[in-house]
């Protein structure tokens, strides 16, 4: 199975505004489509992609051979690797999908008015979503299942490196819908490895692409944020912080800030600066240091805090703006939770911060006035997780203002219509 | 008192990013207040509005002055015109917002985690709102309120003829909240007619404004919506459609249909097309058209509809995509409900569409596959509008598909924050 075969053999602009079109139409044919539908369909691509493993695995041995030929890093060939057990789970992956509540036709509030006019205001699907995404094939099945449960059509941008695998991918979910008697154009792969793709889909695709969602690293984030022309879901980096009070319960600041850093440092929710209070930093700051000095991780500390940990590199004021993703932490001694707070409102991505207190007001105070997508009290950070949250899957966690915040899933990715119900009333 | 005195002597774009640096902070402080303080602050600007009237009035004057040296016309002039009942009704509009719910802080969902952690959805405000409009200066105070209730610091940019009303009004309301111990930059007024200035708002002030809200007509918007960066919450037109089914009442009909047009045809809500089932077509269509022509209706028909009806004039195809905002009415005939969904779903603007029928499974298919953002059965479309929904105020009408669609009141001007409250857990 080749991948480019559509669209090398058609000029862009055409190419990508009939995908737009199509998947137009396959979002308004989902629209009728019933809850029971849309799972059934999800269960068949599950299935399609479980039966479909031998081409998947053909398709991702050739995207792992031109991987080798450019000399792809080893955690780049590692993500777009797939084996039995990587399809086992992104089957599985689907049928997690297909089990959760379904979201559209919620009815999120009802009133009567004076004049007998019943509203509701009841949930639909967002549309025609655009998912650009880099090396993971599995992100070709996790995001179209999403789109899926919500009633949206999705169109995928894979990273030109998985193009093989994820077509594949594509092709057995496409199988498997049209099986359904469901719009295969619901799922629709951009197959082509041109890089003005992005371009199209970052200007809507001539209004037929409600929302775009970037699922990657910050150049890819920063890209779409700057050149959309749409909405963007996501968030471009977490710069998340943990503080410490002078209430809290020590062996919970050594853990949780320990859990934090180390249990994965790479992943968004990852702790990036440790905040503690002056008032305990000579007893406490040892303390939580010296595990994650053991584990390996790099302390850079300010002037304060390096008087209670020698083996703390000096910090530098990048340092507070910097997402490491690495085992990496900044450390800084402040004047209690003003102090805290002034930090994170300076320096804060709006991803996830957590307080570690007994002191119940400090806690409440910290959860009222820090403005990020998901705040916490005493519990790590690496919570910030559609998963971890209940949600059953996420799209990724979103730090903008508007429309959803912190973990993305399949409700998050509905809005609503207002369905006004009369006897032939008029307006006076 | 004069409009211009800081932007004449300041680089716009050093002035520009002052208000957006000033609407950040006054936004960061309205997060730490609460409601009481925010009903008091309302309360208060609606005093200083009703104590500034002089003022207002005098400044008003010398727009009505500027505005006929540069010939405005007479609906423009009106629109324009403050005097003391409209002085009255924008006080009493502060009131009445005063008066309503306080969307921020509700608690949206809340849930515990097997692992006990307590995760709750938070409403909160959504930041720095800018408010571009045109010419009623009335406006600025109900954008400034409905944003203030909602906890949102707004950028409100009038039209260049009612600057002088518009600074006085604004300048009013920042002393009353000055005097209440509020930021007095959660209303700032762009002080500016250089058009420039619109351009700093839509490309989001350097990421100090989080949406902005076009209010006026066609070309304004289009503007903001082709050009702005930011988030858009509003809606380019409003190409309202009624169904008149096999099935509908006669008289619910007719009368559904005359003020659906003619209450007040230059409205958004207004209808701008009729279809009408052919099966019913030759006794409804003549009964539904004389009141419409009687009081001075035009209706253009396709060769159906003036088959009935000859007093109609000939429908082009434009005639389907337009918003003629004036007494004129688009009559096509349509086969049944699948007739009408058709036409509905390829000539929609996604405002508000009705179906009139006494079959209930008409109705509700109607409801549930026109996706709009208000769909209703047996009412009028005027109803189109957040004080007849109840929500007390709006600041529009949203069709856009994220965030909020329909009117958009003080609840819709908010988003929500994860506050998760843990007792030591760490993830596994």
């Amino acid at each position: 199975m080749t991948a480019d075969h559509t669209a090398q053999d058609t000029p862009l602009r055409d190419y990508m505004a009939g995908l737009g079109a199509r998947a137009r139409a396959a979002s308004s044919q989902l629209s009728r489509v019933g809850e029971t539908e849309r799972t059934r369909g999800l269960n068949a691509m599950a299935s399609a992609v479980d039966a479909a493993r031998g081409e998947i695995l053909r398709a991702n041995a050739v995207d792992m051979q031109l991987g080798q030929q450019k000399g792809l890093d080893a955690a780049l060939m590692d993500r777009l690797a797939l084996d039995d057990k990587r399809v086992d789970a992104m089957a599985a992956g689907l049928r997690t999908v297909a089990g959760l509540d379904d979201p559209i036709g919620r009815e999120l509030a009802r009133w009567t008015r004076p004049n007998g006019l019943d509203i509701a205001r009841i949930a639909c699907p967002l549309g025609v979503i655009g998912i650009i995404y880099e090396s993971r094939p599995n992100v070709t099945a996790d995001a179209a299942a999403l789109c899926l449960r919500s009633g949206n059509a999705a169109i995928l941008r894979c990273g030109s490196e998985s193009l093989n695998s994820s077509t594949a991918i594509a092709a057995a979910m496409r199988d498997a819908l049209a099986g359904e008697g469901l719009p295969a154009d619901a799922v629709q792969l951009v197959e082509t490895n041109d890089r003005a793709a992005v371009g199209h889909m970052l200007a809507g695709l001539d209004g037929q692409m409600d929302v775009v969602v970037p699922r990657g690293g910050r150049g890819l984030v920063s890209r779409v944020q700057d050149e959309a022309r749409i909405p963007v879901i996501g968030h471009l980096e977490g710069i998340c912080h943990a503080y410490v009070d002078a209430s809290a319960d020590p062996q919970t600041a050594i853990d949780v800030v320990f859990n934090a850093k180390m249990r994965r440092p790479g992943i968004c929710g990852a702790l990036e600066t440790l905040l503690v209070d002056r008032s305990v930093a000579a007893d406490l700051l040892p303390r939580i240091a010296r595990p994650l000095l053991d584990a390996g991780c790099e302390l850079r500390g300010d002037e304060a805090a390096r008087t209670h940990c020698r083996e703390m590199e000096p910090a530098s004021e990048a340092d507070w703006n910097t997402e490491h993703l690495a085992p990496i932490l900044g450390v800084r001694v402040v004047d209690g939770l003003e102090g805290a707070l002034q930090h994170i409102r300076t320096f804060s991505s709006g991803h996830t911060d957590s307080v570690i207190a007994e002191d119940q007001a400090v806690c409440e105070r910290f959860l009222a006035e820090i403005d990020s997508a998901i705040v916490m009290a005493n519990a790590s950070t690496q919570f910030a997780d559609g998963g971890e949250f209940g949600m059953g899957a996420e799209i990724g966690i979103a730090t903008g203002r508007i429309h959803a915040r912190g973990p993305v899933g399949a409700e998050q990715l509905t809005i609503f219509k207002y369905v006004v119900r009369g006897t032939g009333q008029t307006r006076p």
